[in-house]
């Protein structure tokens, strides 16, 4: 039998992470692979109590279809987190989605064409790599320095570029180059937005798990004409398994991500969606995310050190201010998918950059994440890695 | 601002069912609108303990990121329901998804490319019409027996046409049309799509819920090549509000959905899997779904009764043996929109039957829910639908 698929399916693989993710899953493994969480920072005691009290006060309604657009109370209390990045809206200026993965997959559904360029940050995050690539678009990358995309490089991309749909950034901690962008750098990435009449999608998962300073406004924040489309998530602040993520986007923009979410799942899980409300109703989640930030940072500072002192000359790596991961490059010809083998083989593994870049290239770059493993795995985890990098050299 | 949005978008229209139950919402209407399972029967004292159970034994992993093909034990469940449709299949065939609804975005994502052929039943059910524009599909509606789809109206259809690249099906009390198809015809469709190399598309979202005679093998029992894509679902015999379905497909077409919901949303919500999987494995849900077709075959009985009695002349509608809907047809020169505007006003709904046919037309026909209303209101709702009838005929 040989079926005949859609032209786009030739363009879609298996995320490299999330098959990579399956072979860290052995115990003995010290990953820095994937972007998740610390489990044991979940509130699974709060968790119990809230899905009690909404089983028992709301059962029925928990377990029954809702409003394609996301439960009102959640979205009340979305509004909320949006004023921490400085943007002020009401909940019709929301649509819940299953996890902000699934914004990003909207988003390119409602613009792209194929042929239509999306403009992203250079590397940019592999699961909207996968994503958009299955509405078949070019990618422009655009490099960055340490206040975000090169602005005169942008401007030569929208001005030489007549289909360009949206540019895609990850202003907070990006993954994964763990970069951020400054005030200014949104504010400009706005105006040019405006000048040459495209959208933006602004990727938000990490921004209020910032370890120093201020959190920055969002880009949304600048938006002065309802072209910024802002993508949200629990994920990092509460937890990844329940799938939930938020879209806040102007009107006639949101409304379209509300007809392709009904086509897509009808609606985000009503009892989740419920769950969480009530979590953010009764308990005091800048505590929770405060305590999170606590664990991150140490983890942070001491993969940092710890690499430092073991990584060989040559191999440079971001700073973080906040977030998940730092970024590693290489001397250039060193291979990370080569490195990714044989450090597999001393049981640690990260992800090599190579995928983070849609046009290829890059192979001498890799992503690490520090929020997952306790500080003995960091430790031990990046003294084994350095060896093997020296063993490289 | 005017952005330029994809080409698909003009396809792409609001649900009429979830905007239409915007309008039923208030308590005083009698609708018959949605495809709603009755809350009451959802087992809410029974999904308090298998949730407490859940956050008790393994309360970090249900909050976690879990694999994108589902939770495992979930997927061992899964096997035993398509036993029930006689469909003998592994774990390793299943991909949990975010209720079926999210099977027919990813089939049709898999397979059409813009002017592609979908063959479907004339009527078909709107939700996956909706979820199939996106792609830009061409359909082909074939018209039905009380048997299935006729076969030699297919087969024509497939000859004249060399880029059909599947046939959307839903074999067991038809959304809308409460039609179910024999045995025999299932047979002739598979060899059909054999002969000339389509995919099958077979949602079976209601069958299950049959209340007199044997449950029939799925179309999927007939595969002999790997060309059927089964889709099932938790909504209609435990509760909707979780999103839970999943694909059964060979392995290479499951392997293409694997990669299309890993950029679509990662993985649905692992906690909802847990308990769903605890649920099946502690509670009878044979039981449970015996329990719902007492209540939804007296509730049909009495609609069926009622129209009878109320319903004028010259109104024909279908019996359904199982599933949630029956299906009215309205002679010719009557247009069920007015008449839905007319039952409004009275404070009863419905769903006008013409967007269930994908190339328009039929506009006297409508779709009627029995499952939501308990036995008073049936009862009223019928007879002040009858009173409009009658006005308008």
């Amino acid at each position: 039998m040989a079926l005949n698929y859609a032209k786009r399916m030739d363009n879609i693989r298996a995320s490299e992470i999330r098959e990579l993710l399956k072979l860290t899953q052995k115990p003995e493994v010290i990953s820095f692979a994937g972007g998740l969480p610390a489990p044991e920072l979940f509130p699974v005691e709060e968790f119990k109590r809230v899905t009690a009290e909404v089983l028992e006060e709301n059962g029925t309604a928990a377990l029954q279809y809702g409003p394609t657009e996301g439960y009102l109370p959640l979205r009340e209390q979305i509004t909320k987190r949006m004023e921490k990045v400085h943007v002020n809206i009401t909940p019709d200026d929301i649509l819940v989605t299953s996890g902000s993965q699934q914004g990003l997959d909207f988003a390119a559904k409602i613009f792209i064409n194929p042929g239509d360029i999306i403009i992203c940050e250079s590397p940019s995050y592999l699961g909207a790599i996968n994503a958009f690539k299955a509405y078949e678009p070019k990618f422009l990358e655009i490099d960055t320095d340490d206040e975000g995309m090169i602005m005169e490089d942008l401007e030569e991309a929208l001005k030489n570029n007549e289909n360009v749909k949206f540019i895609y950034v990850i202003p907070d901690f990006q993954n994964p180059s763990g970069k951020t962008w400054s005030a200014e750098r949104r504010k400009t990435l706005v105006e040019l937005a405006n000048k040459y009449n495209v959208a933006i999608v602004e990727d938000n998962p990490y921004g209020e798990l910032r370890f120093e300073g201020e959190i920055l406004p969002a880009v949304k924040h600048y938006d002065t004409e309802g072209r910024v489309i802002f993508l949200g998530t629990f994920s990092k602040i509460f937890c990844p398994g329940l799938r939930l993520g938020w879209v806040v986007a102007d009107k006639e923009v949101l409304n379209k991500f509300v007809m392709v979410k009904q086509g897509a799942d009808l609606q985000s899980s009503t009892i989740s969606q419920m769950e969480v409300a009530k979590f953010l109703e009764i308990y005091d989640i800048e505590k929770h995310i405060e305590k999170i930030k606590v664990v991150y940072k140490k983890r942070r500072d001491l993969m940092m050190k710890t690499m430092e002192e073991e990584f060989p000359k040559g191999v440079k790596f971001t700073y973080p201010e906040g977030g998940l991961f730092t970024w590693v490059v290489l001397p250039e010809h060193m291979n990370a998918r080569e490195i990714a083998v044989k450090a597999l083989e001393e049981n640690v593994a990260f992800v090599p950059g190579g995928s983070f870049f849609p046009n290829g290239g890059n192979e001498n770059t890799f992503r690490m994440n520090y929020s997952n493993m306790d500080e003995d795995r960091i430790v031990e985890g990046v003294k084994r890695l350095g060896k093997v990098l020296r063993e490289m050299m």
